[in-house]
């Protein structure tokens, strides 16, 4: 059954079980030269390693494998431009249904090629929040498939909740739990997880300041949308939404923003010392703790990397 | 105690005992899409998220570890454009002596800034054997430092067998183990450990075809030296030693050659499909099995990934 409500406890227990035979228990590493350098115990939870390349591959499954399967029979259809789109076509592959994407026609070749790797089906248009919006209803309305919002639908956030449960399991006693912000799917979920299954830990939320609509949100009590975002953290791009913002607003301890040249720097120092890809969406919350260090000195920190999917063909630093 | 004969079923064991609190025990990772690909199982041993992010953290602190403390009071030495050196800096800092390194006034900053992480104390020479030799010598009358060559030793031969020690008890049953040729400390060190604790299993090595002096030595059954190596494989330049190449002619089953282009394209889809960090010396393997598929067709193949040190500025494939 689909979700319309808030996900509770009991939702998350549920779409932990369900997804469970399908996505990777990613491993919480650790790194002694950055703990030295931000003078605090920082623990990454690695959906960097997760299947598809990121944490989004549980929202996707938890929604595909929760939703009726009346309602799915003509497929399941997205737009994004990016992980939520291979996580979606690779949920449907495994339950043996059409994905239908609409991507911008700027996509990354890489993120192109994963959506088509699971047997995606792709329409572009251009990129335009207005197009990929027509566009996804053109699809909608001759396909009859069936719609899964990157992160405005309860049944995705349930399942982004689900690395935050993981994580509260494998390291307890975390003083803080730190996530990226972008539509915030994984920020809403991590505090639902944290409010259930550990509520002494903080969440703070890390954002591009470049495309701080949740941050403006957050300390203007309303939904801000984000207009014109300039950041190198490509996953962060979108607004919060109708049924993120609200859970946010209630349960997440502060959001922070950094620069763009504090985020790539993150990134090369985690890239050199851990030898672990990630994305520069990912590399937001380790900036935003080295940006901070009296804030956070001594403390044990969780941070989700929440991807691994970038461009070997440009790197930020070249 | 210095060890003078090649290392045996308990020297290998008393080495895994002995560094164990100094190194981390690696990963096993797997991926699906490469196995595809491969038409193979493949369980990659990932020495690259390794302590100075390298499987020679192992015998340089085996090294240092068992020596007599008498020989190590005025410190260690060795020459090294990489690994090594980072590995013997950070060995000889855990047991607070001195580490002397020669370093090729070429080599990469980034080398130069992990043996400096470490304390080692740096002397810089012209980029040929016989300059870093001779400057060695010069390092070594000066400081009276005891030289731990980087493979040619054999403590450091068991320490770097620990890595297959692990890997075999992680993983049993591999039909094969498969790993990069250099000096041959890594390949001599887990042909002995696959001899004594899984016997069954296989033993081949990759090697760039720009640098086969292992190749020629192996089929020629002589010591053949390493001239004017040319490969993107810059841990594999040396030549085999003379302590490593006898264990290596009588346990190891094959050595197989693989041009640099296959070694790119194999790192490169290690990086984006398994989100880690390898440098180009641990790619030869992959891209042995890749370029050999009908060979290992349907196998439990093991792949130790040595190392996870690259220059991130300079990319081979950019």
């Amino acid at each position: 059954m689909e979700q319309h409500l808030e996900p509770g406890r009991e939702d998350i227990l549920k779409a932990a079980q369900r997804i469970q035979p399908y996505i990777h228990r990613t491993p919480v590493m650790t790194c002694s030269a950055i703990d030295n350098l931000a003078g605090a115990s920082i623990y990454f939870k690695c959906e960097n390693l997760q299947k598809a390349g990121a944490f989004k591959s549980r929202g996707a499954t938890n929604a595909v494998f929760s939703i009726d399967p009346y309602d799915l029979k003509q497929g399941v259809a997205t737009h994004s431009s990016g992980n939520h789109a291979a996580a979606l076509a690779r949920a449907a592959h495994l339950k043996n249904i059409p994905a239908y994407i609409v991507m911008p026609e700027n996509s990354s070749k890489v993120k192109i090629a994963a959506v088509k790797t699971y047997g995606g089906k792709i329409s572009f248009c251009t990129p335009t929040l207005e197009a990929r919006e027509e566009k996804l209803n053109e699809v909608l309305n001759e396909t009859n498939a069936f719609e899964i919002h990157p992160y405005n639908n309860f049944s995705v956030i349930a399942g982004q909740a689900t690395a935050a449960l993981e994580f509260t399991e494998d390291q307890p006693g975390l003083d803080v739990l730190i996530v990226p912000v972008g539509g915030g799917g994984l920020l809403s979920g991590t505090a639902l997880a944290v409010h259930y299954f550990s509520p002494s830990t903080k969440v703070i939320a890390a954002e591009p300041s470049g495309a701080d609509d949740a941050y403006q949100s957050f300390y203007q009590k309303r939904l801000i949308p984000s207009l014109n975002p300039n950041t190198i953290a490509d996953g962060l791009l979108t607004s919060l939404g109708t049924l993120t913002f609200p859970i946010i607003r209630r349960l997440v301890n502060d959001i922070v923003t950094v620069n763009d040249q504090a985020t790539m720097e993150a990134m090369k120092l985690v890239w050199e010392r851990m030898k672990i890809i990630i994305e520069p969406s990912s590399a937001v919350a380790l900036a935003m703790v080295l940006r901070h260090k009296q804030r956070f000195a001594g403390q044990k920190i969780g941070i989700i990397i929440s991807g691994g999917n970038v461009d070997l063909m440009h790197l930020p630093w070249l």
